[in-house]
């Protein structure tokens, strides 16, 4: 018996939260805590974290890999950065540009020991050559990669695509497009499979002009409603987006064009954040925060001689004015 | 004479213009570039990317040291990242969450030519400290360090101010209120400056219950406008944003609370974001992707014999609805 599983069985509590009272983790109370640290002092139990860092060849350092940074990441860069410095653990991001050769860099470093573990954002090479990299530390995946290596903390968008469309049809909308982010990845492939699934379900008009790909920014989200507004005829009455910055340029463009909102067209956003709030825009609330500190717990598990509690994520839907 | 300056002077160009082309830079016309690489065909010369990388011992790797990433940054961090990567470098952004120690890791790195030079976004030691890493290589400041050796590309946000509040006086606004964002930075201290300065000039109204600070996201934007409410005897008729997420807080705030924009209360934001075009709000462009350029051209300057031409910087008014 180790001495954390001693010290946990004589508090009455978890490995895990033995951990985290060692980790100086914010999500212990402080009754536990105090009961926790009170074993220890009877048990004359030293905890000497630089020891046990060098001993393993930490450098309390984990590099995050992706082509570049933009809005929809924040909430899981800033939700990492925030755990892993909880732990000691210092953050660094390696922008690759999409280069094939640049992305590899973090994952020579980790074969080189100058980083613990790595999170891959985003990432251009093949997967099965990232995966080769399992041998020399932790790595996981903020996106399904299919590889079993790879843990990843991917949630699956059928069923947050499906909540949003199962709002729109309820509130008597059956002309819906669809305004989808990265055409091929598995995200959009979820989410256009929910919109056929409910289409078909409901026996509801599909329209090939209702359908838009590679749209991102506030700025797309304003020529997705001129795009639809060339075919007065055929408009549909609803639009999904891909996230909430396209919902509010798709907004303030339909206002301009003389469209009533929700009335002529409802618009329902995703992420669920600050803009969304304060436009009244409806929105998929994803829990990225969540999932970046479960992939910073997946990593732990594998550094240190601790279990973790995971995060159970789950999308719900906030709706506000535009539906 | 070194090579580039003989091909230089035959092609009729500056160096700079022929460093251009041998990084591949895209900002040479094609006409331009033919010129020079017919000069270096003729001359023989063969420019060995890589071989002066190794000689000069380059990583090709350029290190970012900030406490974290909001949105603010992300223009200036995309728009180094881009131009970086078109010269062939990789930016590593090293997060420190405010740590001191964790903040030199990016210096130490530099030290130990693990980085060929550096870029401060927001830093939380000494300054002089930071500065003795000057000897190790190119370091530069993306704010004013008041440091010698260390170059910044900040810009003095008086001037930027200023034209905000010309603009509102012009417009017939005169009890103008300010959303101030680090009440300790140096880009505070000038715009309050400006503020007071402008102020005085016209005899104009100054309340303590009109100037906020520590002001930062959209929700912190709303929350001025319901403070400012509280005291309606009182009430400013224009507000002065930190920065359009601030200002676009602020402006669905005060709809909702049946405030007229920009009758009843004027808008201004600041940098001119996709947010701002959207809404609708009068703004401050400020050039922060040239900045980001310039920071990469005065590292280069120093890594590379090389010549640079900096772009100016300068603030401009955009105006929309919300004034």
């Amino acid at each position: 018996m180790s001495n954390l599983d001693l010290i946990a069985k004589m508090a009455g509590f978890s490995k895990a939260t033995v951990s985290r009272v060692l980790n100086q983790s914010p999500h212990v109370s402080q009754e536990t805590r105090n009961k926790i640290l009170s074993i220890m002092k009877e048990l004359d139990y030293v905890p000497n974290r630089n020891a046990i860092s060098l001993s393993k060849g930490q450098t309390m350092q984990i590099g995050i890999s992706t082509e570049g940074i933009n809005n929809l990441m924040l909430p899981f860069l800033n939700g990492f950065v925030e755990i892993a410095s909880q732990y000691g653990y210092q953050t660094i991001i390696y922008t690759s540009g999409g280069d094939a050769k640049k992305e590899l860099q973090p994952f020579e470093d980790l074969r080189r020991k100058r980083v613990d573990a790595l999170v891959i954002i985003t990432s251009v090479n093949d997967p099965s050559l990232l995966r080769s990299y399992c041998k020399y530390g932790p790595i996981v995946s903020w996106q399904r990669m299919d590889q079993p290596d790879i843990s990843s903390v991917a949630m699956d968008q059928y069923e947050g695509y499906w909540l949003a469309l199962e709002h729109l049809i309820e509130k008597g909308y059956n002309r819906i497009a669809n305004a989808f982010g990265r055409p091929n990845s598995i995200n959009t492939h979820n989410r256009m499979r929910a919109y056929a699934d409910m289409m078909g379900k409901h026996h509801l008009t599909v329209s090939p002009k209702w359908s838009f790909s590679s749209v991102y920014t506030i700025r797309d989200g304003e020529q997705v409603v001129r795009d639809l507004l060339e075919h007065k005829d055929d408009l549909p009455d609803a639009i999904l987006c891909a996230n909430d910055y396209v919902a509010a340029g798709a907004l303030c463009e339909a206002r301009r064009q003389q469209l009533k909102v929700p009335e002529d067209l409802a618009i329902v956003g995703f992420d669920n954040t600050e803009l969304a709030h304060t436009m009244g825009i409806t929105s998929i609330h994803n829990p990225i925060a969540a999932q970046a500190q479960n992939a910073f717990y997946l990593l732990l598990l594998q550094l240190l001689d601790t279990e973790v509690e995971l995060e159970i994520l789950q999308f719900s839907l906030i709706q506000r004015f535009t539906t």
